[in-house]
C-alpha cells in the first residue's frame, strides 16, 4: 500500500459508520489513508505519539472524528501544523451541537479546519483540495468529482421535469421503503 | 508555604481576572493553591507534564478554567484520576455557551466536575467539599462559611424589611455609582 | 452490606435506568452505594432530611439525577455540605438542555458538581475519584480501569488495522442488529 | 398595614432593581405585598419555612425572582399550593436563558406560572388577575388599566401620525440622552 | 353540567392528546371545565370573541394550548383579564422552543402563565391553585393530591429499597414492554 | 401549459417530500408553477442562470427550499429582484435550525421572505398573496381558503363539542393507527 | 399625499428606530407609506380593524415590526390576505431569538414573509419587490438600487485595492469615532 | 509583489477589522496574500468570476470572512476545488451564531473549512498549514510560531509564579485602562 497522505482518526469505533464515509471517497479519489481508532480522554498519550508524528510519516492532512466535548481534532492540531480537519459526530443528546463548537471555537494559535456535523465526504473533499494544491492529477480529479455532482443534479432537474413532482415524489418514496 | 492541595490551572492569563475569585477563596479556607498557566493547545506537553505529576505532588484537585473550545479541563482529566473542576469562562461571542458544552460533555471514563459559567467561587467551594471528605477542619470552616452566607441573606432580609423595597433600590444604585 | 460512601439520588423512577449505570460502576470499583429516589418538587422535606443527614451518616458524595427543571442536584447541595454531583436527564422535548443549564448554573456558595447529561458512568467515575482522594486501593483501582479503557481503545484500533475498516463496519452493524 | 396578599421573595438583592417594579406596580394596583429576600440554595431552610407558612398567612399569591439556576420558584412550590409566579432574571452570561428554563420546565405535579425574563410588570399583573378571579373592585381595576394602556397606544399612534415618523424618531432620541 | 370555571382551548386538534390531559386531572379534582379549538390564526374573530365573553360566561381561568409560533395564548390574554395559563406543544422541529418563546415573552402589560413545554397536567394544577385562592374545598383536593404524590414516590423509594436497582429496572422495562 | 407564475426550486431532490406540498397548493390555487432542482452549491451557475432570466420569462415569484447551510434562496435573490421566499427544510442533525438562520438572516439589500421551517403549504399561500396584489381572482381564492379554513376549524370544534374530548381523542388514534 | 402602497405598523414606539428605516427606503423607492403603532396585545381590536381594512383601503403590502412574543405580524396575517412582512426586533435579553421564532413559525395557512432580526431595509425592499410585480417602473428603480449597492461594492473594493488594507482600516475607525 | 498565494475576500468594509488580522498574520508569515471585498449577495457575479479565476490566478487558499446568513465562503466554494476556509463574523444580534451555521453546514460535495467565530489569526494559520504541506520552509516558520507561542504561555506562567496572582492581576487592569 502507499503511504498513507491522509490519516482519519476517531475518538471511539461508536464513529466508524460515519467516518468510514470519508474514507470511501478519498479511496475513490486515489488518495492513500489510513483509518485508526484514538481517545483524546482514554488514550491521550497514544494521541500525542501519533500527532506528533504525523509530519514525519509524510502524512499532509489529519481527519479527526469525534462527538460530545469533541477533543479530539484539536488536541491533535495542539501536537503538528499539519492541517487538521475536525469532522463533529451527532452521537448523543444534543445532536452534535456540542461536538460542532468542540471542534470550531479553537484559541487563536491553533486552528482546526471543522465541516458540517456528520460531514464525512466533505471533510475527505476537503482533505483531497488541500493535497491537490500541490498535485495538478488530484485537482482533475476533484473537476471531474464536480461535473458529475453538477451532471447529477442537472439528471434529476430533467427526470423531474419529465416525470412531474408527484410521480417522482411516488418514486423515492418506492427507492426508500424496500 | 505549604504544599499546594489544590491546583489552578488557566488557559491563558486573560482567564485570570475570573480565576483569581477562586484563589482567593481557597485562601479564606486555608487550603494551599498553586496558579499557573498552561494552554491545551499551546503548551500540550506541559500540560501532559503537569497533569501526570499532580498526584505525585500531593495536589487533591484540580481546578481548569478555559473559554471558547475549552479542552483544559478534558485534557488534565484525561492524564490523571485526581479530581478536575471544569470552569467554564464566558469570553468571546458566545458568552460561555462553548465553554459549557465543551467541558461539562466528556465522553464515558474521564468526568470532569463542571460548574456554572464563571464560577471560580463555586469551583473553590467545590474543591473544599471535596478535600473536606477527609478534613473535619475543613469541613467546620465550610459549614461557618454556609452559615455566613445564610446570615448574610437573613440581613440583607431585615434591611429591606426596615428600610423597604424602594430606600433599598436607591441604596444599591448609589453602591454601584461612584 | 457497608455502610453507603455514595448515595444515589433520583427525581423519579423513570430516571433509573440511567442512574442505574452509575450504581454498577460504583458496584465494580467495590464503592458501597445506597440508591433512592426523593423528589425535590414533590417530596421537599424528604429531600431536605436525606441531605441533612448525608454527613452524620458518613455518606462522602452525593450523586443526584434529574431531568427538566432539575433542582435535585441544587436542592441537594443546599442542605450539605458534603459534595454533590449533578447527573442531567436527557428526557423531555429539550433533550437535557433544560436539565443541564438548571443543574450546572448554581449561583455563588452553593456548587453541584455537574457531568454530561446521562453521563451516569461519569457520575460514578467523578464520586470514586473524589473518594479516592482519601483512598490509595480505589485510586489504584481507578488508575487500572484507565488503563484497561486504553487497552480496550488500542485493541480496537489493532483489530480495525487487520480488518480494514470496512470488515470491521460490517462487524459493527451485526453486533447492533440481532 | 394590611395583610399582605402577595409575597414578592427574590434570591439575591441584585434581583431588587427588577422585582421593585412588580411591587410598584401592585401598589398602583393597591394589592398589599411584602418584600423579601430569601434564596433557596444559601437559606433553604427560610424558604421552606416562608412557603409553607404562606397559606396560613392569609397571602394568595408568591412572585418569585431569581437567575442562572433558578430554583426559587420551584422550591417555593414544592412548599404549598398557593400560586406561585416564576420570573426569570437576565443576569450573567446565558442572559436569563438558563432562568426561563430553569423556572418553567417544572416537573408533573408542582406548576410555576411563568412570566417573561425580567418581566416583572407581568407578574405583578399575573398575581392582580389571579387575584381578581375573587375580588371584583381589583377586576375593574385591571380593566382600567387595560383600557389605559390601550388609550395610550392609541395617542402615540396619533402623535405619530401627527409628528411624521421622522420628528417622532428624534423626539424619542431626546428622550433617551439628557 | 356545572358552568365551566375552566376554558381549555387548542389551536388545532392535533394538540388535544396533550390537552386532554389538563381536561382529565380538572376533572379528577371536580372542576368542571369546558374543551374547544379556536386558532388565533385561522379563526381569529372566533377567538377575541370566546376570550372577550370569558369573564361574562363565569370563567375564572383559561388553559391555551399551541405549537409553532403559538400566539393563541398571548392573544386570548389579549382580550381578557381574566387568567390565562400558555400551554406551548412540542409538535415541529425545534420541539417546542419556539413555543416556548412564543407564549412566555409577552410585553409588558399582557401576562401569560406559562407553564412547561407539554405540561398539562401543570396547567390543570395551576388553575386548580387559582381557583383555590377562592375555595377551601379545592385547597384541600389539592393539598390532598399532593400528599398522594409524595406518598407514591415514598412508595417507589420503598420498593427499590426492598428490590434493589437492578430488580427494579428490570420490572420498569417489562411495563414498558407489553 | 400556462406560463408558469411560480417557480419551485431546490436543493436536492431529497426536499421533494416537503416541496411538494407547495406545489400542490398552487395548483388548487389555480396557480400554474415550474418545480425543479437547482443546488446552489452543486450547480452555480444554473441557479444563477435560471435565476438572472427569471423575470424575463415572467416569473412572478420563486420558492427557494433548502435545508442545512441553506443558501439557495438567498443565491437567488441576489441574481434578481422578482421576490424570493425561503423555505427552510428539517433535514439533518440540526432540524432545520441551520437552514432558518441561513435563509433568513440576509444583509441589508437582499432580502428573502422566510417561512417556517418545512412550512411548504406558507410558502405556497404566501406566493399566492403577493400575486393576489395584482389579481382579484386569487385574492377571491384566497379569501375562500381562508373562510373554508375556518369553518374547518369550527367543524372540528363542534365536533369535539358534541363527541366530548375523550372520544375525539380516541378517534384521533385511530385516523393514525390503520 | 398618495394612498399609502405600504402600512408600516409596530407594536410599541421603541421600535420606530429599526422600523424608520424601511420608511425611508419606501420613500427612496417612491413608494408611498403609512407608519402607525398598533399593540396586537394592548390593541388586539386596533389591530384587528386596521388589518381588516387594509385591503379595502388599497394597500399592497403590510410590514409588521415587533420584539419579544412578536405576535403583530401573524396576528395581522390572521386578519387579511395582503402579504405581510414580519420584521423581527431585538429587544430585550434574548436579543430577537424569541421575536424570530414568534414571526417566522406560523402554522399552515397563515403566512409572514419574514426578515432578518432587526432587517428593516430588507422589509422595506421586499415590500418594493411584491409591488413590483405589477409596477415596471418599480421594477426598474429595483434593479437600479441593486446596480448602485454592486457600484459600491466595487468601489470600496478599488479603495481597498489601492489604500491597502491597513490604511483602510484606519479610515474605518476614524469615521466611527469622531 | 509577489503573487499572492491567498485570497482573503470579505462580505462587506464592516468586516474589514476582524480580515486585517488575517492578512497581518499572513505577511509576518512571508504569505503573500490579497485582501478584497466582494458580496456574494449585492455582487454575485464578481464572485463568481473571482472564484472561477482563483485556480489560474495560482491562488492555492482563499480567506472568505461573512456575517448574518454567511454565505460567502459557500458560494466561493461552490466556484472553485482550491480550499475555501470559512471566516464566521460576529456582527448583529446573534453574535455570530447564524455566521457559524450558514458557513459550516455545507451539504456534500462542497466543503468550507470553517474556523472559530472571528478567529481571524486562525484562518490565516490554517492557510499556513495548507501551503506548508507543500513548503517546508514555511512549515519551519509555522512550527517556530508554535514554539513562540509555547515559550509565550511559559514566560507567563513564570511571571505569574513569580509575581503573585494578585500582583499579576492589577497588572492587567493596568495595561487594559490607559
Amino acid at each position: 500500500m502507499d503511504n498513507p497522505a491522509v490519516l482519519i482518526v476517531m475518538g471511539s469505533d461508536s464513529d466508524l459508520p460515519v467516518a468510514a464515509k470519508a474514507a470511501e471517497l478519498l479511496e475513490a479519489m486515489q488518495v492513500p489513508c489510513e483509518v485508526t481508532i484514538a481517545s483524546a480522554h482514554r488514550t491521550p498519550q497514544l494521541v500525542a505519539e501519533l500527532a506528533a508524528g504525523v509530519r514525519e510519516r509524510g502524512i499532509k492532512v489529519v481527519i479527526a472524528a469525534a462527538g460530545g466535548a469533541a477533543h479530539l481534532a484539536g488536541f491533535f492540531a495542539a501536537h503538528t501544523t499539519v492541517p487538521v480537519i475536525g469532522l463533529p459526530i451527532s452521537n448523543g443528546p444534543l445532536r452534535g451541537q456540542d461536538a460542532l463548537l468542540a471542534t470550531v471555537q479553537m484559541p487563536p494559535g491553533v486552528p482546526v479546519a471543522t465541516v458540517a456535523i456528520d460531514g464525512a465526504q466533505n471533510a475527505a473533499l476537503l482533505a483531497c483540495q488541500i493535497l491537490a494544491t500541490g498535485d495538478a492529477l488530484l485537482a482533475e480529479r476533484l473537476a471531474k468529482f464536480r461535473a458529475e455532482m453538477a451532471a447529477d443534479v442537472a439528471k434529476k432537474a430533467d427526470k423531474l421535469a419529465s416525470m412531474g413532482y408527484q410521480t417522482y415524489c411516488l418514486a423515492l418514496r418506492q427507492v426508500k421503503k424496500p
